[in-house]
């Protein structure tokens, strides 16, 4: 299956942690970086997820935020990739912003037009990517 | 691909408005109801989608919104589901309701515990599942 | 109507920006605080929203993002709220946080425990709360 989700990863399945109902997934991506993924306890059952399971993390576009100056701050979402804006296509009230993250791998976040232009966000800059462990999907082959 | 998104609705591409940056996407599902999705316009392009194409809607539990009385509300949400309670599985801080929303299909919401307890949600109970267009993942076979 | 997002502020539309697909919409709080929403031209006009009109700007727990330490920090989330923790609700995967902003409004947020842990998140401390312009539902009486 192709989908429409910019930001599709490789990784290994690293940690689970069960709640209730939801259930912690760390995968670690070729490269080392860790992506947290909260998914439902069945879904980790459905997938037949352990530590060790080859997955992928699939995070759609709009669930990203781009941020920058972020040395201080200390935020609750759970994955922040940092690198170097690769291109930015803008439109009337989204903007796409592409950031490279390293090992290969591009992020693309949709941010409205005013907030890309209040960052200051063109190519060749730094930023980072910005998502919360519950915008995450995960995929199994 | 297996994925942990909870709610996957296979369907037919019934119309496309693209913009500068992010395009329209309507699936009509077998069965008759419409999913509208936003993607951007390089996911559309890259999928092939055109009117005719069949392809699935995939939405996470965590984004889907529950709502009962809903027969006056009038929301931006383009994704409304109503139906049957068909289960209830709840934790601590969040809970997992699946709603039976006819033609064979259920659609899986997580919300938090403090609401299912405010609106009543109960096996049985008659209930709405909301979900944004921005919300909607498409995939391809 | 009655809605499982736990996040409904109401406001009057103070601005509207059109594209080929979004529009981005303005509300102005009661207390003066803005709100940006991103939804689809569709919406605006089955709403029949224009300035002035009087909405309601929907937003779920698990779309907010918690932040602090956050005075540099530029981010592309369009809206933050800061305040004071009122309330913390411990989970084993996630946390409800509630933070009071003034004007009488309280906003909730569903993080990790992780995150919540991580940023030594208690009642009482100060917070803010970050979520995007398309994480937001308008809705009209």
């Amino acid at each position: 299956m192709k989908l429409s989700a910019r930001n599709v990863f490789s990784g290994t399945v690293s940690g689970i942690t069960k709640g209730a109902v939801n259930a912690e997934v760390t995968l670690t991506l070729t490269g080392g970086t860790p992506v947290v993924a909260v998914v439902t306890n069945a879904s980790v059952d459905s997938l037949g997820l352990a530590v060790g399971t080859e997955a992928c993390a699939i995070i759609k576009a709009s669930s990203v935020i781009i941020g920058t100056d972020l040395h201080d701050a200390r935020v609750s979402a759970r994955n922040i990739m940092c690198g170097t804006v690769a291109k930015v296509v803008e439109g009337p009230v989204s903007t796409e912003v592409d950031v490279e993250i390293g090992g290969g791998n591009t992020i693309s976040a949709v941010i409205t037009h005013g907030s890309a232009r209040n960052l200051g966000i063109k190519a060749g800059g730094h930023a980072c990517a910005l998502f919360k462990a519950s915008s995450v999907i995960l995929g199994v082959s």
